[in-house]
């Protein structure tokens, strides 16, 4: 199936020089994408160029003339940056000219635009923020990770169903476990709304396991965990947290003296190895899950390596038609799964 | 300073097993330290022998009929075992029997009955839980881990205040610094309770860096977080997992094949060395922290090394006079420190 990508080409810290040679490599590898490269053209065409490439109709360079910020204002860029290459390219996926939109840029700004143009789903109240994380099993979707705050329970069982639907599409899987983030796993535990959404999600037809705790995120005890974005967001930043210090610990074991150093260059395939089961590049690009159109969102410190699994997010997204199953999910009677 | 420390012994996964062999290492270890051992006595006292030891002053066994079961549910414990190990070590610490009270039994339990029976500080609504944490720059103190689900902006700043008195007084800090745990850093982050919480902080002349992120917790950022028991036990769960994830991954990766498994013991010391850095036994010990009275709750899967490093926070809480500190500066006009 054939799949157009807008992609931001200004986003993130590296801009063009990330973003086009990740979209130019994917062009190669997948003749079935096109990719609409939006942002300041001299840039992307100079960029294009180092790739050996020129703007052609599988690489539309599209000029847009401003850049959000990435400390930007979420109200800023979307008031003020009408020609910005993030807007533009939300802009493209509204107007059908692409599917999906990729996008290193300011979540906030993303999420706002994204919003503002796309409006969300029928039945979605708000979008929220779903990523993909490795686990002992395999790897497990979370959502939100912090585009709400505040959430009421029918928001928690928004979210369960838009995971749900995500793997079910993508990944094929019949009737993917859903689990709700708390701190025990009795009924019993939690705050109000947790609570009230433990029921709702039992009564909604889903697969729903029950009560998950912080580490069945990483044993991957269900293909989905809901949560609400503050605890989404503190959880993923401290796991980022935790493996930045722990990398740093071993390294600093291994260069502790001549032996271990020495130590270190003979284990170097085993670390490589390691290194490569846990590369959070692998897991870049978090959806915008609930807009009417695919939105992936890559880590603004992606390389072209991850800003490439970012963009196979969203086109596996596009063919899967997570999208139509969500919608048509939100539009049955009482929202039940249709039976196995 | 002589201190007695009330040991509940049959609480935790392995009991006397455990919990007795600590107290009379420690026992070994300070002679100012007394011990009294609560539980089965025919128990307590065959593992006394199988230390080499008798019931003394300095290690005496009190008789306590009743054990609180792991998942038993706290209202249980508190109304229906006035004779269990715990209840019993606990009335110890009321009476002035003892100073502390350390226990590896069920975390609700150990809350409800310490809350029934020591009360809560003067000017402290509800006890916390603090825990410590390896962090790039050394430790960082956390709180609350799970006591409290559903917190108010004043009861986040009572945690910063018994946060900063506690790291004031075990490690001698002067001001020690304190995070708001959310989900950026700008102030405009966050949901009300939090936006809230940092206008207080800001005004408490506690040292208030502002707000911190899941990922500052293991980069030292502040010395102690502050965050509600939800986010907070979600975040230690979570790490929990990830770091079991990190180590059977590194341990299959040296398993693969004959040539890895000889380079894994090449590198034992270096493993073995990392491994202690961030040893899990050697942050045992959470404090429930704002009642008249120090009690510390161990891992329930504590072995004596770990239960150990439980017994000496008691110690150190005792001796430093944290609890008094905490209530000179709740007495305080306006709360507000000292002038450094």
């Amino acid at each position: 199936m054939e799949v157009t990508v807008a992609v931001d080409c200004m986003g993130g810290d590296h801009g063009v020089r990330v973003t086009v040679p990740a979209a130019v490599d994917w062009s190669r590898r997948d003749p079935q994408c096109r990719f609409v490269l939006v942002g300041l053209q001299d840039q992307i065409r100079a960029e294009l160029q180092r790739a050996g490439e020129l703007s052609s109709e599988r690489l539309r360079v599209h000029h847009a003339t401003e850049v959000v910020g990435m400390d930007e204002p979420p109200a800023n860029a979307l008031r003020g940056k009408k020609d910005s290459s993030m807007r533009v390219a939300i802009d493209l996926v509204k107007s059908g000219e692409a599917q999906a939109c990729v996008s290193a840029g300011n979540t906030g700004a993303l999420m706002a635009i994204s919003r503002f143009v796309l409006k969300t789903l029928p039945g979605i109240d708000r979008p929220a923020i779903a990523t993909m994380l490795p686990t002992l099993k395999g790897h497990t979707h979370i959502l939100d990770l912090g585009a709400n705050v505040d959430c009421s329970a029918e928001h928690l069982l928004q979210f369960g169903i838009m995971g749900a639907e995500l793997v079910a599409s993508v990944e094929g899987k019949a009737r993917p476990s859903v689990g709700l983030l708390n701190i025990g796993e009795e009924d019993i535990k939690g705050n109000e709304v947790v609570k009230e959404a433990a029921v709702l999600l039992r009564g909604s037809g889903l697969n729903f396991y029950g009560n998950v705790e912080g580490d069945d995120i990483y044993k991957g005890t269900t293909d989905v965990v809901v949560c609400d974005g503050f605890v989404g967001n503190v959880a993923l930043k401290t796991s980022e947290g935790l493996a930045q210090m722990l990398a740093t610990y071993l390294r600093e074991e291994f260069r502790k003296n001549p032996f271990t150093r020495m130590l270190g260059l003979l284990a170097m395939p085993v670390i490589k190895s390691f290194k490569d089961r846990v590369d959070h590049r692998r897991y870049n690009g978090a959806s915008l899950l609930g807009l009417r159109g695919v939105v992936i969102k890559s880590h603004g410190s992606a390389d072209a390596f991850a800003f490439g699994f970012a963009i196979e997010h969203a086109i596996n997204e596009v063919r899967s038609g997570v999208l139509a199953h969500i919608s048509e999910r939100m539009a049955a009677p009482e929202r039940k799964v249709k039976p196995a």
